[in-house]
């Protein structure tokens, strides 16, 4: 390999693309979909079972690892991924967005982000160079620039502020990066502002990263300002490097950014509604506490050939959700992973047949009327 | 079949014997553990993954499935094997045992026991015929009589008291019985009273149950009166059916039952500390807790070949456990459960083979160490 990562574009429909990243830890086919693993554990899955469904890349959270259990045990233990003992490749988050999602016990100056462990109030300092270091040590394949992630609403004087900074932290990140066999991205910001992140966009792209990403979207912005801005930022990215797409979304969300030309998601929504009783289907979502599935004896989707879809049915599930069975959660989490697994899957062949457009539309129209009702918080 | 079920036995060493129990939902080895189900889930596990491990009987508990979601609903979706989605047999207790564990809302009378729900204050009146009707909803192959379980400690007169009204229950529950397709066992109290077991169990084996249990047992007695009175129940019960020592226990008092001539056992030890941290293993008890831990990077029991020890570290589990994760309790108990079962395949076995005296020994000898450390609440 030239660099730390290899990626590859085998097949474009638009500025859709299928490919492939090549990684310490294995290939992993886009675009892909990476399970959120914050603390190195995917809610409710062994690693295995996301392997055999199709996932080659999880992510994790250098802040939360580094609170806990600490980045140098990750590190004696042989990296991220064997410490999970996940077969394939980890990408870290660096912690930028913890600077936001815990705001209340962090500050943010030029120098990083001064947090007070969420567990038990620890001092923990996060600079692009110890962001940079914590993920080294964890040996994460793909490492993730400090970021400030802008919150919204944003002011236009105070989203410019915060993306001069992510700026600056992205040269000092870049600098810092020592390992050969570990790429970094950088995170383009902007708010919802055109021209500001089109400005962030500029900046980062000049940098050289192994990949770029687009951050501080789906933060609490009307959807369609989201998908405005992401557009945007995919547009300035540079064709021959992934392109990742953050926290980000729904199945429709994911077919809209797909065609956007991202290679690369992550999001809680599969796992977290999953503990939340929400399965989602190829006819949308179903909210399995609904007392009309009560002694409903068919599967959460028909459609789905997943293990709790070929074991369960829709009443027995509501009885374990509404009794707090772990397995309910297992179940749920199990399957809405496979979808996702498979939504990913089908997309990459589409796009290879030449039939991406087509296909997300058809499904998009399928799954629409549910995308409202996922909680995203 | 003669019965609902047929139990042959097909070696035997001193007391100890193997052999086999068929019922409608295929065979079952025994010596067997059963692991417990209460709500129609083994806590933590897919029904799949019992069955890879060779459970081939669960239990779960009519009290509990009768509140929530109700025995009828159960019935609609096949009976309680089909809805967990589980291929082997199911054994219900029947509500006697919550009489006890749950006494601050129920009270007990000669018709009876009158719940209030522990869910929603709901009342429900459990007699020996609504529980074998209740039963046969659920679809159990293997049923058990409506008992009173005596509380420890119980004075002599209580006891006596307790067993006599036991006595009339299985009297009403055999004659309650419809099914023919359904085991039915009997249960012998006693508390911790020679005199007393010997009538209880004089009363219940001269009625034509298909099998017998010991109950009361494990309750908060010493556990030498435990064996002992388990061994006592043991020497009265019939060679020719299943008997079925309740409650019992950790891994030495099962070689020790075994010893005794008990066939089936059931208990939420290896289930319940798996979810609080401790783990059984062929060299004593592992609290996964424990600092020791943190940097080791070794399995939870280096001769185990369970999915968890294969994939993950104690470093790891403990780090899963302390951050609260699911997958912290779905390690451990499938661990635990893979310990059990492999501890009741090597004492068939050594039944078979004429060598289950020695084997007990020296396993108990390993394993001595832990079996007082482990939470039996």
């Amino acid at each position: 390999m030239n660099g730390p990562i290899e990626f590859s574009v085998t097949a474009v429909e638009g500025d859709a693309r299928t490919g492939r990243i090549v990684t310490p830890h294995g290939g992993v086919a886009t675009p892909a979909f990476m399970p959120v693993g914050t603390r190195a554990a995917v809610k409710a899955m062994a690693p295995d079972e996301l392997w055999s469904m199709g996932y080659t890349m999880v992510l994790a959270n250098a802040y939360h690892l580094a609170l806990r259990p600490g980045a140098d045990l990750v590190h004696e233990m042989g990296g991220v991924a064997r410490f999970m003992g996940f077969p394939g490749a980890v990408l870290t988050d660096s912690g930028g967005f913890q600077a936001m999602s815990l705001a209340k016990i962090n500050s943010i100056n030029e120098e990083g982000i001064h947090f007070r462990s969420h567990l038990d109030g620890t001092p923990l300092m996060l600079t692009p160079e110890s962001a940079i270091d914590i993920q080294q040590q964890l040996g994460a394949d793909i490492m993730m620039a400090l970021d400030e992630c802008t919150p919204y609403p944003a002011e236009h004087r105070r989203a410019l502020k915060s993306l001069e900074l992510t700026a600056r932290w992205a040269e000092r990140s870049l600098a810092a990066r020592v390992s050969t066999t570990q790429a970094l991205f950088g995170i383009i910001q902007g708010s919802i502002f055109e021209d500001l992140r089109k400005l962030s966009a500029s900046q980062i792209t000049s940098i050289p990263f192994d990949g770029y990403a687009a951050g501080g979207l789906s933060v609490g912005e009307p959807k369609a300002a989201m998908l405005e801005m992401a557009a945007l930022s995919a547009s300035m990215m540079p064709r021959d490097r992934p392109r990742y797409l953050m926290g980000v979304g729904t199945p429709s969300d994911l077919l809209a950014a797909i065609a956007m030309g991202f290679d690369m998601f992550d999001c809680v929504l599969p796992t977290r509604n999953a503990r939340n009783g929400m399965a989602f289907t190829s006819v949308g979502p179903v909210s399995i506490k609904q007392a009309a599935h009560a002694r409903d004896s068919t599967p959460l989707d028909p459609a789905c050939e997943c293990r709790p879809c070929r074991t369960h049915s829709r009443a027995y599930l509501r009885h374990l959700y509404l009794s707090g069975e772990i397995l309910a959660a297992r179940a749920l989490t199990e399957h809405n992973l496979h979808f996702f697994a498979s939504l990913m899957r089908q997309s990459r062949d589409a796009i290879s047949s030449g039939n991406f457009a087509a296909f997300a539309k058809v499904l998009s129209g399928e799954m629409n009327p549910g995308d409202q009702v996922f909680d995203r918080s």
